[in-house]
């Protein structure tokens, strides 16, 4: 397993910081207790790589034999930005896993054309969007999923914020949603598909799981950052029979670059479709990084899918088409709180933004 | 629910900051979205309070209705830091609980007292080290465990990075070192205590928790920002019956105020003993923000018991007796390869360690 990070301060001392880095990953003691041949050989990650990066930094790269990870999906994530997360002058920006490793993670179950097939469109950027604002009961927000799918709307997803909550339980909340779903289906020939949001702890995620699934919930969608990326691996490998979606809450204030965590370590956990915010959006995200972002999720890994991109963040109707065409057919647009507005003509701006997309697409 | 958000960049803009922020966390719909009375009185944050901190940033305090957190432990953390987190110059430092979500939470079932009792040290600092580095088999760890408690050492844990290897499976570990804490206890008439690291994906970790706790453990250790803090309160609250240290492995890439999520968040979500990088180690820790970290965790709340301060983090033998003047009798030392580093003094560099602290408690 190779690991990258950028490491700002003085060339002088960079040296001694790539080692130091590479111990505190694997053995995490001085040199001089590293006494053993098989731990020297097979345990002590190894300094690959010293390269000035930008101003004031390196990027330095370390070996960590695969053996160190036992295969097991938190222990890599310790391995690759445990204590050297604490550093605050260190962020990790790459991580190539051996084949070993990446069956050991196993990536998405469904991945792009899995995603597409649950949701029924073939060859165009996908649209989204939100039920929101939290507050609302289980048949309020069955209510805009109607006014959403019969707009057109391919995924109508619970906001992030809806939890089990007293005056929208989850049970009915998926139970009105999912009536909605199949009303509409009835009415308009057309399948919207609806996606819950799972929170809590692992207990209740897994119960809320079920749940979803008896009740005929065809894709889920979870806080991976928030919950674990654990608990995401349990999900989709030992848990899930549907696609899971990842939602960036809580995420930003990891110190991965951004196209690390959402590009690749969150696909590589197993999500189907992450979400991200873009450019375009209240969130200052460069362009550059957006591209990078959204083409490490659907680059070619031997024996891993790929996974769907979804920008949102806010980004509006009026720019829908833009950014659509900017990530290209294989993209899904999330749409939120630009639909609602204006009070009275959320049917009409839910139906120009699908009309954006699918002539982008 | 109360939370305080260092936000840098101009002052012209931090009033309309300060509200995107409480949109953000609550409702994240653009305030004219929010139409209804219920949503606006019971779920919209609302900014409490501005004002200027430091050259170029502010200190923005606002207030979340309770009833938007459905006490849940992942919906609490999705509100205080959820979307928020991914503004790169907004940092998360303050949270204060109203009693209702403090009994959501609970905090720790054993706290400071409990530790104690545990590990059978009533009045004085108490020593801990990690049996490391990763790669040896349970026999040889178990062999460096006979060394520590031999010298006195109160809390022998694993180190974060031992996980289920093949070359040292988890379960023989645990029996080849309780065993060892047994032997030593007959022979020293002291029992030391073995605390094992729990790592993995949620049905693996209440696996070896469920294990440990069956064959006699006595304490056990995480990682929660590795696992996720929704892992950790499962964990306290529906699966441990004995105390639980809290590894920083993973915590450092999170941009809260350390004081917070070290001092505050996991005592908050269970944790009995909590590990941090201290001054005087390899870690660029400075004096106050540790002495703010270990005074919060210890500090009274009301219906939350106290949380054992474990600064560590590479600190040394030599300078074991000024840290433990400097965080006081109700905190536990934590010294790790500076024991190892001469191979054939280990047990007397853990004799003079533990020493050190005894007369300085």
């Amino acid at each position: 397993m190779r690991v990258s990070y950028l490491v700002r301060g003085p060339a002088a001392e960079i040296d001694a910081r790539a080692e130091a880095l590479a111990l505190e990953q694997s053995v995490e003691v001085p040199r001089a207790a590293v006494r053993d041949d098989f731990i020297e050989k097979e345990i002590l990650a190894r300094v690959e790589a010293v390269v000035p990066e930008g101003d004031d930094g390196h990027r330095v790269t370390i070996s960590i034999p695969e053996l160190a990870t036992a295969r097991d999906p938190a222990q890599i994530l310790n391995l690759v930005f445990g204590n050297s997360s604490l550093h605050e002058d260190i962020q990790c920006v790459d991580v190539e896993l051996p084949e070993t490793l990446l069956a050991a993670l196993r990536g998405p179950r469904f991945g792009v054309a899995g995603f597409r097939e649950v949701a029924g469109v073939a060859d165009r950027p996908l649209t989204c969007t939100a039920l929101k604002p939290m507050g609302q009961t289980p048949e309020a927000l069955a209510d805009s999923f109607r006014v959403f799918a019969r707009a057109g709307i391919d995924v109508i997803k619970d906001d992030h914020g809806l939890a089990d909550h007293a005056f929208c339980p989850f049970e009915e909340r998926v139970r009105a949603c999912l009536h909605a779903e199949a009303e509409i289906a009835d009415e308009t020939g057309r399948r919207s598909l609806y996606v819950p949001n799972l929170i809590g702890t692992p207990d209740t995620v897994f119960r809320q799981l079920a749940f979803a699934q008896e009740n005929g919930v065809r894709a889920v969608m979870l806080s991976p950052m928030l919950l674990g990326l654990p608990t995401l691996w349990d999900v989709c490998h030992r848990r899930a029979s549907v696609p899971v979606m990842a939602h960036p809450s809580f995420a930003g204030a990891q110190r991965f670059a951004p196209e690390l965590l959402f590009g690749r370590l969150l696909r590589l956990y197993g999500a189907d479709a992450v979400i991200f915010v873009s450019f375009g959006s209240r969130f200052d995200a460069g362009r550059e990084r957006c591209r990078r972002l959204a083409d490490t999720l659907r680059e070619s890994i031997p024996g891993v899918l790929p996974a769907l991109p979804v920008p949102g963040g806010g980004i509006g109707v009026a720019t829908a088409a833009r950014v659509a065409a900017f990530y290209g057919r294989d993209s899904m647009l999330l749409v939120g709180g630009d639909l609602q507005i204006e009070a009275n003509r959320v049917a009409e701006r839910s139906r120009a933004f699908v009309e954006a997309v699918r002539a982008a697409g």
